[in-house]
C-alpha cells in the first residue's frame, strides 16, 4: 500500500487555512500515486483547541471541515483524519478525540480515542468520552490498526507502571491487524524523539507489522510539536522518518495485507539535544508570533545571557530585521552591559535602541518620597527600576504592534529572581523552561562559528544590575548547584530529604525549596513559555497559591 | 445516631492548624456526646492541593494526617474524614480520592470516590483513579451510605443529561443504607445553595433516608467554599443546616437504623443572591490574603464604582485599619475623581494618600519621544498611565507587604478595556467574575442603609480617564448590552448568531466577541480572581492564545 503521511503545522481554529494546507496534500499524494493520505491528531481543529471545545458552533465547523475532506475523497485518494465527533449519548461527556476514513467521498468509518492524557499539559478527560472498545478499519481489503496518540502509550512491557487499564494496540493485535497507524499530537521535550522510536519499535516487533505513526508539527501557544513522524518495520527497523521542526509530507510503500516489499531503513537519527532545543525554540517563537498575527519583536538587551540568546532565538524565527533590541541603562549599570548589548545587535544585524530609564527611575522615587520617609531601601526600589523597563518595552510593543519577549530563564523563574510586571513582563517567555546553565550551552552552541554573542557577555559573572555592584550569587547558589535542585523539586517533586541525600547542603536546599514555593503567585502571572522539559511552569503545572507549603518542604534528617 | 458535621476552614497543606481544628471539633463531639464526627473532602490537605499531590511527601504528609485522627478516635467518637489515598496497583493513577472511618484509635474502613470532575476548575482525573464500586460501611449497626462530592451529582432523575454512566447514591441504595453521607468540597456560584439542597432532597426522598451533606467553607485561591452544609429527612424536608460563609459545628441526631426521632425541619433560607456575593467576596479576600501569610492590603482608588466596591469589600474583610487607599491622579483625571476617593476613604476609615503620576508619566513620555517622533498619541499613551499606576502601587505593597488588590471587574475583563501590568497588576482580582451590572448592585447594597459610596460615584458615567473626556462608552455599548452579550458568550459558549438572535444588534456582538477572543492574552496573565459564576475567567476557563477565532465568531445571519 501506498500511504502519504502528512506531517503538518495547524493554526487552532483557522479552518479555511488548514484546509487549505490538507487539500494540497491531498493533491500531492494523488499525483504520486497514493492509496491513502494520514493526517494527525485533530487535525481538523489544529491541537489542543482546549475550551473551544465549549462551543458547539466550533464542533460543527470541525464536522463540516470532514465533510469537505470526505468530498475531496472522491476523486482522489482516500484520507484518516483526526477530528471531533460527537458523543450521541445523552450519558458521558458530549464528544470524541476520533479518526475518520474518508473514501469515495463519503466517511466511511469513525474511531474514537481510548486513552485520554489528563496530565502534565493534557486535559483530554476534561472534553472527551474514551472509547471502551477498539476494532481495525478495513481498507482495500488490508486490516488498519489505527489508534490516537496515547493509545500506543500504555505497553505493558514497555513501561513499569500504566496509566491505564487497557491495550488498545494489543486489542488491536487480537483482531488481526495488516498495517498500524498512530495519529498524534505529541508535543517535544528533549528526550522524547526517541522515545517515541522505541516505544513504537516495540510495537512493532511485539505485533510483527509494520507501524506508522503521524505526528503533527509546529508550535501552538506553550507546546511545541516536533513533527518527527516515523514508520517502523516488523523487524524494528527505522524504515521512514519525517522532518524534524519543518512540515513533511513522507511517501511510502509498506505491506499491508499485500505483497509490497519493506522499504530499505533510513539512517540513525543524528541530531543532538541542544541542537534540537535551540530547534524546537526557534519554530515556538516563530509560530507564537505568526499565530498570533504579529510578525515583529522587541526585547530589552541588558547585556546579559538570556537576552542574548533570545535576541538570537528571535532574529532566527523571524528575520534580524523584525527584532528591536533596546537597551535600558540605569544609574547602576555598567559601561560593558550597553556595549554588549550593542555588539550584539550589530553582529546579529537586529534593530537598536538606548532608552535610559534614570529619568522615571528618578520621578518614581520622587512621588513615592512623602509615603517611603524614614524606610531604607530595598527590593521595592530595584522592582521600581525593572517595572519602568517593562513599561517603556511595553510602550514600543503597543505603538509599533511588535509582541514584547520576555528573557527570564527557568532558573529564576523557579527562585522568583525576577520582578512581576517588570522583567516578567512581555508576550512569550521564549526561554523560561530553560535552566541557566542550559542557557550557556545554548550560548556556546550559538557561537560555535563565530562570536554572535559577545565574549564578555558569556564570561562575566550574572547580575542583575539593579543596584551597584550586585552579583546573582548574592542571593542565589552558583547555578550549577541551584539547577539540580530545581530540577529535583520542580520535574521530578522529590522532597527536601531527597534532595539533601544527593549530596546539597540542607540550608542551600530549604533556601532554594522556600523561595521556589513562594514564588509561585509570580509565575501563576508570568506570559506562556515554551515547553522543552517534561514539567515546565505554566498551563502543566498547577500548585495553589494561598497554601501552606512549610510542611512539605521540612527536613527530617538532622542539621 | 448523634453526629457533629464538622464545617471548617482549611489552608490548603497546613497539617498543624487544620488537625488543631480537627482536634478541636471532635472534642466537641466527645463533650456533646456523639458517635461521630465528619469532616469535610480531602480534609487532611484542605481542597484543592492539586499538583501537590504530585508530591509522595505530600501523601505522607496526608496519611500522618489520617492516623493522628486514627488516633485521636480511640477514647472520643468515631471519625469520618476524606483524605487521600494511594492507589496500591500498579495500573491506574496513583491516588484516590478516599473517605476513611476512624473508631476505637484504628482506621476501619476506606472507601474512594467514584465520579471525579474533570471540568471547569475541577482536574481531579488528573489525579485520582475512580472506585468502580461502592459498599456501605457498617457502624454502630448501622449502614452508611458513604459517598464523596460529585458522587451524588449524577442523579438521572434529576439530570436531563449525565456525565457519568454511575450513580453511586443509587448502587448504595440497592445495598441497604440506613443514612446517607455525603463528605463535599463544592465551591460557591450564586445559585448553588439552592441546587444542592434540591438535589439532596431528591435523593433523600428516592431512597428514604436522612441525606447529611457536609460542605468545607472559607476561600482556598480562585474558589470560595459557603459551607452550607445540609441535611436532609426521608420526607425532604431540611432538618439542618449551617452557617453560610463561616465554619460551623453542627450537632444533629438523626435516625439510622435506630429509633432516633426525626429533627423537626428549620426555617426556609432566606438569604438573597447580593448579600451571598458580597458574603463570598469577603470570604474569598479575607482567606487569600490570611492564607498567603499577609494581613493588610492597597488600592488604588480612581473615584470610580469598581475600586468603591473592592475598597468597602476589603474594609470588611480585613479591618478598615489594614487598607490604604491611593489616589493616582493626572492630567486626565477630574477633580471630582480625587474628592469621590477622598470621600469614600473617609466614610470607610481606611488609610489614604494622594500620589501624582504626573511626572512619571512625564518622564516617560520625554523618555520615549525620540522612538515615537512623527507617531501620533495612541492606546500606548494610556496604557504608560495605567503602568505608571501599577508601578507605584506595587511600590507600596513591595515596601509594607501589603497585597495589591486589583479592582476590574469581569465586563471590562472580557473585552480588554483594561492595561496589562497597569490596573491589572496586583495579588488578586476581587470583583474579575462580577459584571459592572453587578458591581452596580453590590455598590447601592453596601449603601443601603447609608452613603458608603459617595453618590456621585454612583451616578458618574464610567470613565476610565485616559484622555481628556474620555467615556467607557466611546469603546464599548452600555454595560446593560455588553454584560448580557459576555455572558452568552463566555458562560454559555453561544454563537453570534444565536446570540444575535436574542435581539442584539449584530455590529455590536461582532464587535464584543472580537474583543473577547482578541483579549485572551491579557487573561492569562490576570492576577487570580474570585470566582462567584458558573464560568469565571481563571483556572477554569483554558482558551488557546495563537489560534485564530474569526470562524468561531462569524455569523451565518444576513445583515
Amino acid at each position: 500500500m501506498r500511504l502519504l503521511l502528512a506531517q503538518l503545522n495547524f493554526t487552532v481554529g483557522a479552518f479555511d487555512d488548514n484546509f487549505t494546507k490538507m487539500a494540497a496534500a491531498v493533491e500531492h499524494a494523488r499525483a504520486h500515486g497514493a492509496d491513502l493520505v494520514v493526517f494527525s491528531e485533530l487535525a481538523t481543529t489544529g491541537y489542543p483547541p482546549r475550551d473551544l471545545l465549549r462551543h458547539e458552533r466550533f464542533i460543527d465547523l470541525n464536522l463540516e471541515q470532514l465533510d469537505r475532506l470526505a468530498a475531496l475523497s472522491a476523486d482522489r485518494p482516500a484520507i484518516l483524519t483526526g477530528f471531533v465527533d460527537r458523543n450521541p449519548r445523552a450519558t458521558g461527556k458530549r464528544l470524541y478525540n476520533a479518526a475518520a476514513l474518508c473514501s469515495g467521498g463519503r466517511i466511511v468509518a469513525r474511531r474514537a480515542k481510548s486513552l485520554l492524557p489528563t496530565y502534565d499539559v493534557f486535559d483530554e478527560d476534561r472534553y472527551f468520552e474514551p472509547a471502551t472498545t477498539v476494532e481495525p478499519i478495513v481498507f482495500k481489503g488490508a486490516r488498519l490498526g489505527v489508534t490516537i496518540c496515547e493509545d500506543v502509550w500504555n505497553d505493558r512491557d514497555f513501561w513499569p507502571s500504566r496509566l491505564y487499564h487497557r491495550d488498545p494496540v494489543e486489542e488491536l493485535a487480537d483482531q488481526h491487524v495488516d498495517l498500524f497507524i498512530n495519529i498524534s499530537a505529541s508535543p517535544f521535550t528533549a528526550d522524547k524523539p526517541d522515545l517515541r522510536r522505541r516505544m513504537i519499535a516495540q510495537e512493532a516487533v511485539t505485533h510483527r507489522r509494520c507501524f506508522l505513526y503521524v505526528n503533527q508539527v509546529g508550535g501552538n501557544d506553550e507546546l511545541i510539536f516536533d513533527g518527527h513522524s516515523i514508520g517502523i518495520g516488523p523487524d524494528g527497523r527505522e524504515l521512514l522518518r519525517g522532518r524534524s521542526f519543518e512540515e513533511d509530507l513522507i511517501l511510502c510503500d509498506v505491506p499491508a495485507g499485500d505483497d509490497t516489499p519493506l522499504p530499505p531503513a533510513v539512517p540513525p537519527l543524528e541530531s543532538g539535544e541542544i541542537e534540537d532545543v535551540y530547534a524546537a525554540l526557534v519554530l515556538g517563537l516563530r509560530d507564537y508570533v505568526r499565530k498570533s498575527g504579529l510578525s515583529s519583536a522587541v526585547l530589552g538587551l541588558s547585556g546579559g545571557i538570556d537576552s542574548a540568546v533570545v535576541a538570537c532565538l528571535a532574529a532566527d524565527a523571524l528575520g534580524a530585521d523584525r527584532v528591536l533590541g533596546v537597551a535600558l541603562p540605569s544609574r547602576y549599570s555598567s559601561a560593558h552591559s550597553v556595549a554588549d548589548a550593542e555588539a550584539l545587535a550589530r553582529n546579529l544585524g537586529i534593530g537598536y535602541r538606548l532608552v535610559s530609564i534614570d529619568g522615571i527611575y528618578q520621578a518614581q522615587l520622587d512621588a513615592l518620597a512623602p509615603l517611603f520617609e524614614g524606610r531604607e531601601p530595598d527590593a521595592t526600589e530595584e522592582n521600581l527600576q525593572a517595572r519602568a523597563r517593562g513599561a517603556l518595552l511595553m510602550a514600543l510593543s503597543n505603538k509599533f504592534g511588535a509582541i514584547l519577549l520576555t528573557t527570564g530563564n527557568k532558573s529564576e523563574l523557579a527562585v522568583g529572581y525576577c520582578t512581576l510586571y517588570g522583567d516578567m513582563a512581555g508576550g512569550l517567555a521564549v526561554i523560561s523552561d530553560v535552566p541557566k546553565t542550559l542557557v550557556y550551552r545554548l550560548a556556546a552552541w550559538i557561537n560555535r562559528d563565530r562570536e554572535i554573542i559577545p565574549a564578555s557577555t558569556m564570561t562575566k559573572p550574572p547580575s542583575a544590575e539593579l543596584r551597584p555592584g550586585q552579583l546573582d550569587t548574592d542571593s542565589l547558589p552558583p547555578y550549577e548547584v541551584l539547577d539540580p535542585i530545581v530540577q529535583a523539586y520542580v520535574e521530578e517533586h522529590l522532597s527536601a530529604d531527597e534532595i539533601v541525600a544527593r549530596g546539597f547542603d540542607p540550608a542551600v536546599v530549604a533556601d532554594v525549596l522556600r523561595r521556589i514555593d513562594s514564588n509561585e503567585y509570580k509565575r501563576r502571572q508570568a506570559a506562556p513559555g515554551l515547553k522543552i522539559s517534561p514539567t515546565a511552569f505554566g498551563i502543566g503545572r498547577r500548585y495553589p497559591l494561598a497554601a501552606d507549603y512549610r510542611a512539605l518542604r521540612r527536613t527530617t534528617a538532622r542539621r
